[in-house]
């Protein structure tokens, strides 16, 4: 291997290259946020999302029982974003030294709470003293019958982009409580502020998409709108418009933020759904209408490049601006 | 959850006890190192173990490429230890800001090395900035056709207990670390490093023992073999008598140690294979021993409690004194 940096693409992009795939049962590894095996006749899909003190979260912010919550629901809503469904969770948790039994005590209730939520089983893991916490899930999921994965690749010209939910809650959550903010005081500030504490996969969501192909493409947006239609995009090797009039902003976001259309394009840890759909589908939208807020945000073209189109219709490139680590 | 302290044993069976298992397919779970859980017609592995920069490392002791190889090997040992083959690694890594490329690249290099010699495939995980490198390990694995699982808990009255390798050579070449020799200077004292830098996991062995019900109970020494015996014995229910005069050490080991058998009896991480076998499929143990060093240290008692017996015939507790976090 010879590295340049240690920037998170190219440090992804270099192992993705010396750890090629020669296993025929191997059907996505390296680069997807789930890789995805073949295992007799289903497929199990596997996924780990890290968690670190002072680059996730901070612990003056977190509550240990939101914390266990999302430890677990972050991992959960990959699985949801290829419509599997979540099984068996290991955990590695590094402790310093000093940490409060209280502390302790409250993240594994969070954690029993999200597991309970989602059918899923804490089987294993390992426990180790470390400076500064820090969680690493692994999560087994699989594909249930009648059922098939939907992947970052498959958007064409002409789907529909959707995306599930409100965009920038979190990140405007996030805001408040850098800002000083805390949870309690205010009603409006405590959705935004719960947006980015305690998130929600979408898993009934994510099944019945992957149900019958419905969705031709799906992320879950963890690292912002900008970032993760990027990714869809590259992918699957197209371009997309995002209208600003037609992003589902949340009343709190526009009532607290001075600049909501740029949260909600550039901010991450929604853990909302992105996805596109393709035209003749559309129509079965309407049943999952009826449970899900679904909204149609733009459309994917077959030109490369991303972009935002403003109130007034002036068109511009979409970059990414979300969260990066390095 | 209710905790008195964060010692690991205690938090362990707290966690043990929050999580009780209700699924049918998951034959071992939290407590053990390995999670076993029937998939179709055949049984998947879960394993994960955590390496911490100044837990279980030292970036000044541990060459990069060597580390990678370490942190999939400790991984593949747990695997080995029940009888199985390891397949897909799922990566969590932590690092510094400023750590220099040359590290990252080398410890990656040693990773695929240890993938290759195992048949493992890397097939995704996540990356993150942190204060000091962790390295979070997932391995799923396999039981083969024709292969039955082995656990800590089926060691029986009358059973030999066995040992792969030699022992203590691991925790003798941590302790030169410590005292500052270096690789390179010493050939005996080299052997004894390397054993600690660079540990062997004992793969077909492991599968060997596991084909037949050869042995009846299995772990590999991470933590010592008092500590290791320990669990086996508490897990099975028994006893066991240990003889300083049968345990193997190497002739480094008796060159450079002051108290060999100590070391023996309770240093960690040889990541050899302790495992009982019962008197009637003793014989069968002849074909392996062309292949592998196989030692019999003692046997199986009815009576609980863990002795040692020193070369004048003198018999006394066996206290587990290993490696222990927290």
């Amino acid at each position: 291997m010879k590295l340049r940096s240690i920037d998170e693409g190219e440090l992804i992009a270099a192992i993705r290259k010396e750890f090629p795939s020669s296993d025929p049962q191997t059907l996505r590894g390296i680069g997807d946020d789930v890789a995805v095996i073949k295992s007799g006749a289903g497929l199990l899909l596997l996924t780990k999302d890290l968690l670190v003190e002072g680059v996730h979260f901070r612990r003056s912010f977190h509550p240990p029982h939101l914390l266990g919550r999302k430890s677990l629901n972050v991992n959960i809503s990959d699985i949801a974003a290829v419509g599997g469904k979540p099984r068996y969770a290991l955990l590695g948790l590094g402790l310093p030294a000093r940490i409060e039994t209280d502390w302790v005590e409250e993240f594994f209730n969070g954690m029993k709470s999200a597991a309970r939520d989602a059918g899923v089983e804490l089987i294993g893991g390992d426990l180790t003293r470390a400076v500064k916490v820090f969680i690493s899930l692994s999560l087994l999921g699989e594909i249930g019958k009648g059922h098939k994965p939907v992947f970052r690749n498959g958007a064409g010209a002409g789907d529909g982009i959707y995306v599930s939910g409100t965009v920038g809650d979190a990140h405007q959550g996030l805001l408040l409580l850098k800002n000083g903010v805390r949870f309690g005081k205010d009603t409006e500030k405590d959705t935004l502020i719960r947006r980015f504490l305690d998130p929600r996969p979408q898993l009934s969501l994510g099944r019945a998409l992957s149900a019958g192909g419905l969705a031709s493409s799906m992320i879950d947006m963890s690292d912002g709108l900008s970032v993760d239609l990027g990714h869809v995009c590259r992918e699957s090797g197209c371009g997309a418009d995002v209208y600003h009039e037609k992003l589902p902003l949340s009343a709190e976001l526009r009532s607290c933020s001075q600049r909501p259309i740029w949260v909600a394009l550039h901010g991450g840890e929604d853990y909302q759904l992105l996805f596109t759909v393709p035209r003749k589908k559309e129509p079965l939208l309407t049943k999952l209408r009826r449970k899900h807020r679904i909204t149609l945000i733009g459309w994917i073209k077959k030109e490369k490049g991303v972009f935002e189109i403003s109130f007034r219709g002036r068109k511009k490139p979409l970059l990414p601006k979300g969260f990066r680590h390095f």
